[in-house]
């Protein structure tokens, strides 16, 4: 049985869309239990209201919150947050998971400050599943947004990891890689990028592609694509906003007159089929590669549905023993 | 009369689809003439195929190209080639305008070397017009891929050259203008991010607005967006490939069945709706500000679409004086 520590407060839409999922997944699977750590009373009230299988979850009950706004610093002057028991609950080995949609710059600094990294790794990122033009088939991006730079060994770390990833769950043997970049050749790019590529090109533990121009992030070319924090965080809000404008302005032109719209709901099979490829709130979490453990960070807007999603990586990862896979393939000799 | 110079060399789909342009737009404006720099007999072969007006262009004779694949070296090396050629005849004011589609290094050391900087302006920037959800409102992104890095005053620079741009040209009087950054929050960011947004918020020139995230880009929030090179072209590359793949998704459901493709053709009006408003082939090009004269540079796989429009932002930005314009407002003391 795995155990998931979830930080309940600091969200922008509440506990409604956490509880919401809980009750979701644990009709799906048998095999999670659950640390929901919060306020007590308020998920008293939310796990009630919906009848929560109380066999399968505790309640960890703190007393401060975490807000999104605040940074890095909450984490040592909020020692009994929500944030920061949670993470204290995996570190300890009490839970197998922890999840979070609060503050970023707080999460990160919970990870590094209470939960730690697997020795060598000096900077874990944050991992995220791109939908590709091939339904169902997700692009591995990484970092998106751990950090703001990275040195030209992280993107080397970022790729072995991601490929232990993609092996041991995606059942991938041989994950392709690339690296983000302005250009296909190895001239392109800052300094970094192009010492990257030279220690990628070299290094046995990964499938190495070369370069992806960011015309083809979505284009299912390659399995993983490595790339700073900043520049990964640009490329993947860029995708998310363009997929949801472009979805909003074919609505406003199908729905322009009833004419139209009659068509339209005749084609809606088509259209879930479209949303179903770039559905975006399958991929709202990402998850920490370089941790000794396993911590998710998802959007605070995160709905029902994200979080249902979030939930399944989180224990996909369990099941796997993810960390342990990554922990042995890093410190492995070439 | 204008005069524009073109490149007619060194791009990947070769002369054809620029000459069928320029059939249609001699149509369309009669105030433009044109100094066609290239190969004479492929030039000769072309233009008398499509019977265009003798008296509206003019075949400048070079024996030498520079390749896509070629870079900046080549500027010096290739003295004959179309790219130098063209570039020297709008320095010297033989010509208004410059175009070409062909390697971007070597067109920038041109502008560089050849045309030359307004006074107290280190870095040109592209600057491309990025469509947006409402339906012929681009807004104006710049650098996209002049430069890797910039300084904050950089980016202060790009502002106020776009506004002078978007109020001469878009009669857009009190344009906006955001950073493109990794959060809304001042605090977001790299530092020379931090730097730049308090040097924008204390500037007059300009109606600074803040930061604005990836997702919004295309959300028509402001008229002009400044960011590093980079980063810029991260974005627009990214826009590009998920505008392209998500129109492709569309098409694949659409046409999946005989049913389907009946229905769709039924609503074959809204598609087009879609098209136009998100169609990034009348976005092909950058303008190059910060030049003593105006420079275009486009895709090298643009087609005869793209090249009427960048034949097109060449002459408004000729009729509209643009560079003195800028020039003028550079110059002005706050």
């Amino acid at each position: 049985m795995s155990k998931i520590a979830i930080d309940m407060m600091g969200t922008d839409l509440g506990i409604n869309p956490i509880i919401g999922a809980l009750k979701v997944f644990m009709k799906k699977y048998q095999d999670v239990t659950f640390i929901l750590v919060g306020n007590e009373s308020e998920i008293q009230t939310a796990v009630t209201k919906v009848k929560l299988d109380a066999t399968r979850y505790e309640i960890f009950a703190t007393t401060e919150v975490i807000l999104m706004t605040e940074g890095l610093m909450e984490v040592r002057r909020k020692p009994n947050s929500s944030m920061v028991r949670a993470a204290e609950l995996l570190r300890d080995q009490k839970a197998d998971a922890f999840l979070s949609g609060g503050s970023t710059a707080a999460f990160l600094a919970a990870c590094h400050f209470i939960v730690g990294e697997i020795p060598g790794i000096s900077r874990p990122a944050f991992m995220s599943f791109i939908p590709t033009i091939k339904k169902g088939k997700s692009v591995l991006m990484l970092d998106v947004g751990a950090n703001l730079e990275n040195e030209p060994q992280d993107l080397v770390n970022f790729a072995i990891m991601a490929s232990v990833y993609a092996q041991a769950i995606m059942h991938n043997p041989t994950p392709t890689v690339a690296i983000l970049n302005i250009g296909k050749e190895a001239s392109k790019g800052k300094d970094y990028h192009k010492e990257a590529y030279k220690l990628l090109a070299g290094n046995n533990k990964v499938n190495f592609k070369g370069n992806i121009e960011p015309r083809d992030i979505t284009s299912n070319l390659v399995d993983i694509i490595v790339t700073d924090g900043f520049t990964g965080n640009i490329a993947l809000k860029t995708l998310e906003g363009m997929a949801k404008n472009l979805m909003a302005v074919i609505k406003y032109e199908l729905t322009k007159n009833l004419y139209r719209k009659l068509k339209a709901l005749s084609l809606r099979k088509a259209f879930r089929g479209v949303r179903e490829t770039f559905d975006y709130r399958n991929n709202a979490s990402a998850l920490v590669l370089g941790l000794k453990a396993i911590a998710i960070k998802t959007h605070g807007s995160s709905d029902e549905k994200s979080w249902i999603s979030t939930l399944e990586m989180a224990r996909t990862a369990i099941v796997n023993d993810f960390v342990q896979k990554i922990t042995i393939k890093l410190l492995k000799e070439d």
